[in-house]
């Protein structure tokens, strides 16, 4: 059992060890993907060429037929559409899922006073198609610590209560109590603690900096804390979860720019013998005034909020969205929009499930026969079917849910769908 | 209440922020002491120095008559004999116990594998003096995670055992078990956490360097670990100790080379708007070979281990203790000893309690009419009786007692010497 970590090579380039991402673009504008901020061109994130410096791999056609084989459904949109379009180690993990040895899921959050906005809100959505398609246990970590250390004005006690309101944000995207963990890192520290002393000792100083570009300045906590996000993803830290089972392989879904944080945590795994992580990762959530930029919760007033009303949602859209529609009507029915840059459009790609819908509007409104406003009328009733079913699960979630959901207890981490075989069939895996 | 925090300025000299005292003394020779190491003249420390370099505060007459008519007993030797000898607020600290406001002590150790050395025991002799003299309640650091950043080839399994074994060796100084609570960090580690994060968020890394000198390629652990050291002497954060009661002061028993990790920690005291805590600090229990270091466990023929037999006690002692007798039998007739240099004499006023009988010593062996190896072989007897009623109490320490002491439990915060007085009268205190 002991050596059954993964066998291929590590793909990191040389640029994957320094804080940011930072290219020329062919047009001469500058983008720069870190863990603390992404700003690209008016065309976007080069995802390709982050994927190239950052050395992850693409998911290709053959993931997503893995994936539908071995869950017997359809992929999610976000694999469909290659939101979800890079990743590290997923044909492990699905391999090991496929011989009876399963795997686990594993994303995060830190806590904010405002709610959630629609970009927070593509990881979760994500976390729990795959938790439901694969049936697999998820821990979820609130990173209380983190905002902590990192937002000068916030005082530890608000913080966790913050923290704790978020557990309820988290709850309501609808994930199975019989199969989900969520933990505060105050309140779990005790459990994270030895994976977390092993990290911060195999980290020098320079690797941190390195990873996330801090200087002398910069407090003690942020040194502390990347071995504190690093730590869930070993099974050995959920002992109520995996009891003797070592080594189970874990998968992250995540935004690329939380990349740096599971390179380092990768390269740290083979030093202590651990399975590495594998990640899979999205493309931001553009911002509502272009592509230039994630959506981000500092900018309420072009920022689509899980808590905003149906006419907000409207207003937002028809005020501030980035057209790719022509400049004039006439321009329009000539030339067509130009999907790529158009925010409505963009907002449907992540939002609107049915592909034959989104064909046909694509078609459309690319041949200039769909007006801006149309489409800005389509996206904004799609995000607000979608918002008004969220506050619907989020108004029903209680302060007993949030115990069931954080209560230190035994979860059953066997899928039921597929048999569960023994393990020894890793081996065979590997050849 | 929450005003009630020391009044008195801090005194810190500029070099007190410096990772060392390094100081050319009058024979050209360098002493240096750090949190680290100590190396010294053939004269040994020059302590009134290291007082004014850290920024301490001497023990006076004047402390020594409170103490006595605090306590309704004679102060400790290593007080009477200005061994401890140095102090940070221990004013503050006994006028809040006259004041029925009361405080606790705060000590710790680091395992290691070894048995405890005659050296180690001087802090837990004069702990347990106080503990008892003045009634108090006492916590007992494990540093654990400590010694695992600290020593590249510990596993953290390990580190942990020989901890557990080391707290046995702790019980058996006959601290209090009603008044005694004592945690390994890996264990406590829940309760630490709320301080260790406002320590690390109040820490910056220049912080840090400054204090204990480490560099960019030491591990991210030896940066986390001073806030861990700190938290302790902060009264919250034993809960089921203190209840509600609020900054309560803490006095830290302690050898010198500590006072770093406590002078950063009373700096940080005053952002949290907390307590400094107190600190009372000794010199340094003497090499065998000589003044120049202190005894240390890496020199297992000339280090004095709590579990030595009397054979091998008075072997060392014979054979390696430094004289201050006349290289002659002659010349040592007609000087006398050099008392200051003496490491048999100097042994001796760590451990023979009789203040008469040490005088008569001090008499005949500086006249020259007792002999080297008459006190070496006094010096023996007095270590053996003393170490080896410390091995009958150790004998009978079991696993029960570890889990009497370790238990999170509610101990008595109230000192039975003093009727406890409203704590308002802290109040007319600072006047």
């Amino acid at each position: 059992m002991e050596n059954t970590t993964e066998p291929e090579f590590e793909k990191i380039s040389e640029q994957a060890s320094e804080a940011s991402s930072k290219a020329s673009l062919d047009n001469n504008e500058e983008q720069k993907v870190t863990a603390f901020e992404v700003e690209a061109g008016e065309t976007g994130v080069d995802y390709d060429r982050l994927i190239d410096q950052f050395g992850c791999d693409r998911i290709e056609a053959r993931h997503l037929e893995k994936i539908e084989q071995l869950t017997g459904q359809k992929p999610h949109r976000f694999l469909r559409r290659n939101i979800f379009f890079s990743h590290r180690s997923l044909d492990w993990c699905l391999k090991s899922f496929e011989t009876g040895r399963g795997f686990y899921l594993y994303t995060g959050r830190g806590p904010s006073s405002s709610s959630l906005h629609v970009g927070h809100a593509v990881p979760f959505i994500f976390t729990k198609y795959m938790q439901e398609a694969f049936d697999l246990p998820l821990v979820i970590q609130l990173t209380d610590d983190e905002k902590f250390f990192h937002k000068q004005v916030l005082t530890f006690e608000n913080v966790y209560k913050m923290g704790y309101e978020n557990i309820k944000d988290i709850i309501a995207f609808g994930f199975d109590p019989e199969k989900t963990f969520i933990f505060s890192d105050i309140d779990y520290i005790k459990y994270l603690y030895p994976n977390v002393c092993k990290m911060q000792k195999a980290l020098t100083l320079n690797n941190v900096k390195g990873v996330f570009g801090f200087n002398d300045s910069d407090n003690a906590g942020k040194y502390s804390f990347p071995a504190i996000q690093a730590a869930p993803s070993f099974s050995n830290t959920f002992p109520h979860i995996f009891g003797k089972k070592k080594n189970v392989p874990c998968l992250i879904p995540q935004a690329i720019d939380q990349d740096p944080y599971f390179r380092m945590t990768r390269d740290i795994a083979k030093k202590l013998k651990y399975e590495k992580p594998g990640c899979i990762q999205s493309k931001f959530f553009p911002a509502i005034t272009g592509l230039s930029g994630k959506m981000s919760a500092s900018l309420a007033h072009t920022t689509i909020y899980l808590s905003d009303d149906p006419s907000q949602i409207k207003n937002k859209i028809n005020k501030h969205a980035k057209s790719g529609g022509g400049d004039t009507l006439k321009e329009h029915r000539e030339k067509g929009a130009n999907l790529e840059v158009d925010i409505p459009y963009q907002y449907l790609t992540f939002f609107l499930e049915d592909d034959d819908e989104l064909a046909r509007i694509a078609e459309e409104y690319s041949s200039g026969r769909m007006l801006t406003g149309e489409i800005k009328e389509i996206c904004a009733k799609v995000i607000t079917d979608f918002i008004t079913e969220y506050q619907e699960r989020r108004s029903k979630v209680t302060d007993e849910d949030v115990k069931a959901f954080t209560a230190i207890r035994p979860i059953d981490p066997k899928s039921s769908k597929m048999p569960p075989k023994p393990d020894k069939t890793m081996e065979e895996a590997k050849k």
